[in-house]
């Protein structure tokens, strides 16, 4: 193993855990080098299932997790409710952070995590895979692409899956007390950062949710949407829930061009991607088809994105820790401005669907 | 010439006309019987563009058009704000009418036109052409199918173009005193009947218009959206505009299936079309790619949809000619439903986006 490999412990067992182990043996830039667990069994049982090392720790409580010297960074999938606990235990023990989406409860707790993890100098990132596939780079590519993409005017996301009865009724996104954004923080989160990305991360100026929202008896969000407005006239919708197919669109329409796309949380393939781009689209004489048509294009990637995120967060975690480096705000600050406007959402739902303005 | 063509005759020499023309040429169930207009020199003009044949009566003007006893059925492709006098007088003079959209200006409008039609026992239909591709049918299947899609539970639909500089000063559509309801009327349209068709037509309970529309100085609307609600919970929403790049989305969301596609008003090309259906989509081990991916289905058709437009109303122009069948209700239906959505539309922007419930 290379000297500058990222020690990466991994705090509890959840199943989103599985497939960041093995992104981050994939990565060829991180070891698998300690899982913690309430019980210790259900740690040892993980690290053997995960392709942890036979010399990686195992601990029965995260704390010792985080008191490890050994330990660079930890990768933190707790439930939300936790996060600003143990997010900012860690950033105490000057342990880098990629934490899990939603980052917290609200944008209070948000900023207690990320101030945390400015004070003691660590690398922040929330884990938000898809940020991270070459698709999106190169999707970034035709949207700030004046001459192709123009000015955008309008993008909309939707991320639904059906969930079955057990997760409707188990499952920890859908508990008040452990994950209380529901839909909103899980699916949502994702449109919500879709947008800001097609955007450029410009914030929006307002945001007004969509009637008929669905909760659970609890009171969880369990499908919500929202209407995004800028400044200068741009909107933005989303739709996300928990109650329909499997569904990831993300359109951005331009003055010059339109881009599409079916699978930009999760790519439908592993190893390659597509996107739709079109150009100045018209139509043939007495509009009978369309000229020129819109193009697919295919990014293939060696390595998944989950893989790449571990990769880039390792290569930030390798620059501070080797270099001397900064830690990169980029991440941090697109944490912060997806969970503003998570909150305004939220917001506009308690007070009746009313506008509810975004101040950062 | 067979005995039952329908000899149809058209008012105006609109550029949709040209498209229409073809079609009824396409459709070889009906004749370019006539044509008016307020220059003789235009319709002679018009007629001998557009395959008329050298018997074809040419008017100039569109009473004529309606006194000619061997005339049928209308097109009428004028302005909007001249429908209610000529559809009015069409069915009074007993002409079959196949009326371009918006249909009316407001829902009185429109429903003084239907009541014209049903009153004198004329079909009516609008041009919305896309009800008459297969591929509509094939996706009416797919919708309809409670095992493949479940349930509907969201609709999203967007149709823009980017108008030219003479469009955007010079067409009718962005004139107050032509087609005063702008975008809305035009490719709002069409957002609103593919919103509709999604939800198999059930009327929302209440629209909310989306923030920043855009108007002209002269107060046309040239790009809005909104939000469609319905008693069950469905939630539909839809971005219209003169100002981005020539898009046509749709993507209906059920309980178990999704519906995807990207040229539904006018098909990428004439005679094959397709859709994108993915069923109980889910992700294969540790959500790496997904498992079943959605399947694209292509239909294909020998005539296009405005064709089969023609044909589909001279259908039953021949049953009320032939066999003293009645008109069939379900194309005004159609329309009275679209032209009440788009009126609570305009009304909510009117009414700063307030709720504005439909009332049929």
């Amino acid at each position: 193993m290379a000297v500058s490999t990222v020690q990466i412990g991994i705090l509890g067992c959840a199943d989103i855990a599985r497939k960041v182990s093995r992104a981050i043996l994939l990565s060829q830039t991180a070891t698998l080098y300690a899982v913690g667990s309430r019980s210790i069994e259900k740690a040892q049982k993980f690290a053997a299932d995960n392709g942890f090392p036979a010399t990686a720790k195992v601990y029965g409580r995260y704390e010792e997790v985080l008191d490890d010297p050994n330990v660079d960074a930890v990768y933190v999938p707790l439930p939300t409710s936790l996060h600003i606990k143990w997010a900012v235990l860690a950033a105490q023990k000057k342990k880098h952070l990629l934490l899990e989406k939603p980052v917290g409860l609200n944008i209070e707790e948000v900023d207690v995590i990320l101030a945390a993890c400015e004070a003691n100098g660590v690398q922040f990132m929330d884990g938000t895979m898809w940020m991270h596939h070459p698709r999106t780079a190169k999707m970034r590519e035709f949207l700030s692409d004046a001459k192709q993409f123009g000015e955008l005017k309008s993008v909309h996301t939707c991320f639904t899956f059906t969930a079955d009865q057990n997760f409707l009724e188990n499952d920890i996104r859908v508990k008040p007390d452990l994950d209380g954004l529901g839909a909103l923080g899980d699916v949502g989160w994702y449109c919500i950062r879709g947008i800001l990305w097609a955007a450029d991360y410009e914030l929006p100026k307002s945001v007004i949710a969509l009637r008929n929202p669905v909760f659970n008896k609890a009171g969880v969000i369990i499908s919500c949407g929202a209407s995004l407005l800028w400044e200068d006239g741009k909107v933005g919708t989303f739709h996300c829930s928990f109650l329909t197919n499997l569904t990831m669109n993300l359109t951005a329409v331009g003055t010059k061009g339109t881009l599409h796309l079916h699978d930009f949380i999760i790519p439908f393939e592993e190893k390659k991607a597509s996107f739709i781009s079109a150009v100045e689209s018209g139509f043939k004489e007495l509009a009978t088809g369309w000229e020129p048509k819109p193009c697919e294009h295919t990014v293939t990637t060696d390595i998944p994105q989950e893989a790449l995120m571990v990769r880039e967060f390792c290569k930030l975690v390798g620059s501070i820790k080797n270099e001397g480096a900064k830690p990169e705000k980029k991440w941090p600050t697109l944490s912060r401005k997806t969970s503003l406007v998570l909150d305004a959402v939220k917001a506009s739902i308690e007070k009746g669907f009313k506008a509810v303005e975004i101040v950062s």
